[in-house]
C-alpha cells in the first residue's frame, strides 16, 4: 500500500467532521475509528432494526458503511476547503452480514484532483473471527465547498 | 419492455411477505407501493435522521431502497419456495437526494433460473415534479428456500 | 426518453471524427450507423478472430462497443473543443454473444459539465432476430482538448 | 493475501487450455505469464492497431485483458469439467493506458461452487517503471462443460 500525503493538514479534523455531520451514521450507530491519510476504519454494531428476511444486516445499511467509508478516506486527501460527493459505486455482497459487529474498511486507490476511486471491504465479526462480507469500489468528487462560513459542510 | 409470466401464482403475496419479513425497511420507513410481474415501485418519505452532511439523503439509504426494488421485482418471477440474495449492484448517484419522497422502481431486464438482472431507479418527488437521483443495476440470486415450514422466509 | 439540445451545433462532425480517429473500432470493425444528441448506434459484425473458447465473441469485445457507443453518445452533448475520457463502466453480460451481427446502442441518461452518466445494451442480430446480450452503465468525462490546432482530438 | 487448494489437481493445464483456445487473445496479442491456484497474470505488447483517439489503448482492450485474467483466475480453481463464464464486471480507468507493455493480474476474491467474485489490476509498464492504469471486480460463473468429450472447451 502506497502512502499519502494529505493536502490539508487538518485534514483529520476535517474528515471528522463531515463524518459526525451525518446524522445517517449516528442512526445506523456506525462510528469512525481508525483515520489515516487514505485510509479509514468504521466500525457498526449489529442491529436487528436493520437485517432484512433471514436476520443478517440489510445489503443497503452494509453499503451505507462501506460508501461512507469510501468518502472519509477520499476526503483526507483533499484540500482544505471541499465538498465530497459519491458519484457512483459497485458492491459485491460475497457472504451474509451475520456477525455481532462489522468493519468498513477503506483505502485510496487512486486520489486525483476531480475524482478519487477508493476500495473497501466490510467484515462481519464475532467472538474473535473476522470474516470478509462485502467489497466496494467507489468513485468519489471534490466539489469546493459552498459555504465556506459553515462550520462544517 | 417486455412482460412477465410468473412461475409462482401466488407470486403478489410470496413478494409482500418477502417485503413485509424486512425490518430494515420498517426501519427506513420504506414500502411497497406496486408490484406486478417483473416490476416494483417502493416509496420513502424524506427522514432527517438519515441525511448525509448537506441535508440530502445518504447514498446508501437511497442505495437500499434501489437494492429491495431490484430485490423484490426479480422475486416476482422465482419460482414458489425460492429465497433471494443480492450477488451485487452498482448505483450512479445523479443528483442530491432532495425532495419530501422517494420513489424506487426497478424492472427485471433479464429473469433467469439462477441469476435475475433488474435495473432500478431512483425518483425524488418535490410537489407535483418528479427528477430522476440515481440509477441501479443488480444482480439477484434464487436459492431454495433452507426452511420451507418457515412462514416467510 | 428525454431529447438533448447539443451545445456544440457541429456535434455530428464532431462525434464522427472522434469515433473515426479510434483505430480499435477498425481493428474491431465497428461502424457508425446513428447518431443523434445523446443517442449512438455502432455496429459490427462476427468476427472469428474476436471470439472465446466456445466460438462467441469476447465479452471484452462486447464492452469495447458499448464502451465506444458511450463515449461518443456523450461527446454528441460536450461543448466543442472537449476531449472525453471513460471513468468507469460496468457491464452485464446476459446472454452468449452469437450473431452475425452486433448493434451497441447507447443513450446519455445524465448529461453535465465534467461527468455524463450513459446506458448502452447490445444486441445480437442473426436473420430477423434481435435478442439482448449485454448491458452497461459507463460514467464519461469531458476534458477540455490539449491541442485544439489538432484537426481531431 | 490468502492461498487456495485447488479442486482440479489439473487445474494447471486446463486453465491454460482454456486459455489458448481463445482467439480473441492471440488477436489481441495477450499471452498467459503467471498461473496460480487463484492468481493470474496476463501480459500484452502495445499495439497501434488498439489505440483509441489519443494513442493510447482503448479501455475496452483493457477490459479484455481484465476479464481474461478474472476468468482464468477462477477457473483455476472449479473442478474439473466445468465450463466458465462471465456474469459482470465493473472497470474504473485510473489512467491513460500509455507504455510498451500491459500487465492484467487477477486474483481470487471469494470462491464458490456456483459464482466467484475476482479482483484485476492492469499495470502499464515503460522502461523499468510500472504504473497502475485500471482495476476491475468481475464476478464468474461455474458451469458444467456441455460436451466432455471435446478437447478444451
Amino acid at each position: 500500500m502506497r502512502s499519502f500525503q494529505p493536502k490539508n493538514p487538518d485534514y483529520r479534523s476535517a474528515a471528522t467532521a463531515v463524518f459526525t455531520a451525518q446524522p445517517a451514521m449516528r442512526t445506523l450507530g456506525i462510528s469512525l475509528v481508525r483515520l489515516e491519510p487514505g485510509e479509514v476504519d468504521l466500525a457498526m454494531a449489529y442491529g436487528a432494526q436493520f437485517t432484512q428476511q433471514n436476520g443478517f444486516v440489510h445489503a443497503g445499511i452494509i453499503t451505507a458503511g462501506l460508501d461512507n467509508a469510501c468518502g472519509i478516506a477520499a476526503f483526507t486527501l483533499m484540500p482544505a476547503g471541499s465538498d465530497i460527493l459519491t458519484v457512483e459505486f459497485k458492491t459485491n455482497l460475497l457472504a451474509p452480514a451475520r456477525g455481532e459487529r462489522f468493519i468498513f474498511r477503506a483505502v485510496v486507490v487512486k486520489p486525483g484532483r476531480t475524482l478519487t476511486v477508493c476500495e473497501a471491504r466490510a467484515y462481519a465479526g464475532q467472538e474473535d473471527a473476522e470474516s470478509l462480507i462485502a467489497t466496494m469500489t467507489g468513485t468519489l468528487m471534490a466539489l469546493p465547498r459552498r459555504d465556506q462560513g459553515n462550520a462544517v459542510a
